[in-house]
């Protein structure tokens, strides 16, 4: 019996690199590239019978010469190598991350090899994240076993997200996303065919971690319903757990199967199983990047009352839309608050929900809208700032964000654009205000704040 | 009565600007600015009795001082003033472009103001865009009266888009992200609370127009559902039709009465129209996008059956679900075919549907799967490009490209990540592979092709 303790994957002190190579084409070549510039701490241990030091560091023949206990064992080597590997006579490993594939993903022989692979690691009483995997990548602990580039995907600072994928694909897909749009995490692990660590094992972990604020979950199959289940709730008890499940039809069912050979069982009950564990079901990937950036900002469990406000007309109508659409309200203001607003607000204003400032309107109108209208009758608004008008400066952003603490209620901006609103968009961001593209999207992010509304709505 | 042919609005030899002034605030100091940067290349006559000259161009006192027949004259002074002007005695003004706001759209005397346009524009034989509104962005006549600065909203280049558009914040939003796009356009008109001239004047121009390949329609209202229904059948006959109806529901509905002073009836009207006009309906603003980026490279009427290819298993079942979820059908590769494609692709490849070539392969690997796996079984492919796996090259662009080329069938990329996708998409696009960032995307833009399949999957 393994230990059910994973935690030394996320605060290693010393890392193996078996099948290290000093040829730039290899990717144990970019793992040890990737440890080294996210700056691991810990010892680095490259293993290569073949070379004496790589890329500066001693350069060991097997595991067992080193004289030191190993937290992780990263294996960069052929199938059949890791089997190889598996076999050797060491008791100084306490985890290994087997980045390759060719196991049961491939079928015939890879399920031999992988089959034997976990009797092996059983037997050693080594606990295993993968084969075919990314494996980690931490900003906590400052891991980086992700044999991608940092070219080709940009790695994310520091933040209180975490992810948990079986795709490693995905893995650095959103990678390099959220990197892209400014989202910090704490831990991401591409588990692959999981032969052993699986998403239950990485929940459990996550529900303690100080460091996790929001655990994202992409799921292809889960085969131990009744543990996911128990450690699932438990997390999402203590933080929100978003997930988006993969491969929903037959052709689904099948592309799965054949991609990590993992049988998957019928959708439904995957969205009944998130459902009674309280986490927040999210239909793909775009709403799955709107739950990365909102959760970012704000935690969920609000109520489904939206406020709109906007400088044109037209955009906040497809707010609207796109908020009614998925099960949200947008209930109208009261006379009081219309009066209230009206008096305070310009001619030029039209005062309802959306609160249209029109283009004729400036920052101070957006902080008097917010300010007055968004009442205990609303629990999030939605602020669509369109940068065409000229009167609109920068002044907005401080403006809007001192409002939005004032509130202490969840405050979206939508900025659809080009070249000029993305840049705009960035200050916003850094501020701590949340925007999103397109009121479809910011419509999501709402959903997903008031918790699963959309699901209802959509069925 | 009124000439029914607007077409000197989209091919004038003479521009006048009622309003002109010099101050960089104002409004018509950018449309000044908009009408030679695009290089009108008639006569632009700045009118302001204040003035000698503005912008190195001689001022008039009043439209009745100019020699010459003005095919548009642009309005841009407060709402009174409109009026003003259109009691001045004149004769020799075809079409006028009232951008100025402060007309029916607050109501009250505002009302009062447009009846009053709308008789005087009749007495005087003179066809109005308008008020409130944008005006004109057209490529192929070079003319633009958008009183946004480009430094805000950036202006596409030539090509065969035509939008149509009530709201002019639509329209702002629009223009700036397609240049953004690298899409090109042909003529935009923003009509707003359109007095006269409405999105039925301009499909019966734009059925007409060669430089307009397809047309984009944002709807808050129609009036005249038969001649809409005509007018807008007769141009769907000869090129393809998108539509988005805005303000569905109740709330949507207020919102745009107070927004364009419109009232709206019921949405499932507008829903039954664009089916009988051989309209293609879309939901909202993501797949407006969507429908402006695929029909840039291929044409609507496809059947709905999808092939995927792809080299990331996550992905390749996320763009299966989002397909299938939007009622297209991805049915699987027949026996021959798999052992067909079995023989040319490496062992690794996993050879289905979706195909996939993994992280092991590279651009010839693509290149053998979209040749003989887009067979007659299939009508459109989606490609999912990951940019991780290192042996994953520029090449591929070229590749891909000759063999969509060779198939004649609409090829959509999918193609998801940061900065270095989006280098590697742009040249995608240069191409004209369009290129989608989410399976989402791609999944509408090919229901989009597959001409409505999408709203028949979630009635």
């Amino acid at each position: 019996m393994n230990s059910t303790d994973i935690s030394f994957f996320f605060n290693p002190r010393s890392i193996a690199l078996v099948g290290a190579s000093p040829k730039p084409s290899s990717l144990s070549y970019t793992i040890l590239e990737s440890l080294e510039k996210i700056g691991f701490e810990g010892k680095i241990y490259p293993i290569n019978p073949r070379y004496e030091e790589i890329g500066g560091l001693k350069c060991y023949a097997s595991l067992a010469d080193i004289n030191d206990t190993i937290d992780i064992a990263v294996l960069s080597v052929p199938a059949p190598g890791v089997i190889e590997v598996m076999k050797e006579e060491f008791e100084n490993v306490r985890g290994a991350v087997v980045v390759s594939s060719g196991f049961k993903e491939i079928k015939g022989e890879g399920e031999k090899l992988e089959a034997e692979l976990k009797r092996l690691a059983e037997a050693k009483g080594i606990r295993v994240i993968g084969p075919n995997c990314l494996g980690i990548y931490d900003t906590v602990s400052k891991v980086d076993t992700f044999f991608i580039s940092r070219e080709r995907a940009r790695r994310p600072g520091r933040g209180g997200l975490s992810i948990l994928t079986q795709s490693g694909s995905f893995a650095s897909m959103i990678v390099d996303e959220i990197a892209s749009e400014g989202i910090g995490v704490a831990r991401i692990v591409s588990y692959g065919n999981k032969v052993d660590v699986d998403e239950a094992d990485c929940l459990e972990f996550l529900a303690e971690d100080e460091a996790t604020k929001y655990v994202v979950l992409y799921v292809e199959s889960v085969e131990d319903g009744k543990r996911f289940l128990e450690v699932a709730s438990r997390c999402a008890q203590k933080k929100p757990v978003v997930a988006v499940k993969v491969g929903k039809k037959d052709t689904g069912v099948r592309a799965t199967a054949s991609h990590t050979g993992a049988a998957a069982s019928r959708y439904e009950a995957y969205e009944a199983a998130f459902r009674k564990a309280g986490i927040i079901e999210v239909d793909g990937y775009e709403e799955l990047k709107d739950a990365c950036r909102v959760l970012n900002s704000y935690t969920p469990g609000r109520g489904d009352r939206i406020l709109v406000i906007t400088n044109g007309g037209g955009i906040g109508i497809g707010i609207v839309d796109a908020c009614e659409s998925r099960g949200l309200s947008v209930p109208q203001l009261s006379e009081e608050q219309k009066a209230q607003l009206s008096s305070k607000l310009p001619s030029f204003a039209s005062v309802g929900n959306p609160i249209d400032i029109t283009g004729n309107g400036w920052d101070e109108h957006y902080a008097v809208a917010l300010r007055e209208g968004f009442g205990e009758e609303y629990d999030i608004a939605i602020v669509a700032v369109l940068w065409g008008p000229p009167l609109l400066n920068e002044g907005i952003i401080d403006k809007l964000k001192a409002v939005a603490d004032e509130c202490g209620k969840p405050v979206l901006i939508c900025s659809p654009g080009g070249n000029f609103t993305r840049k705009m968009s960035e200050e916003f961001e850094k501020k701590g205000l949340p925007v999103f593209a397109t009121p479809e999207s910011a419509a999501r992010a709402a959903a997903i704040l008031s918790g699963g509304k959309k699901q209802n709505a959509r069925e």
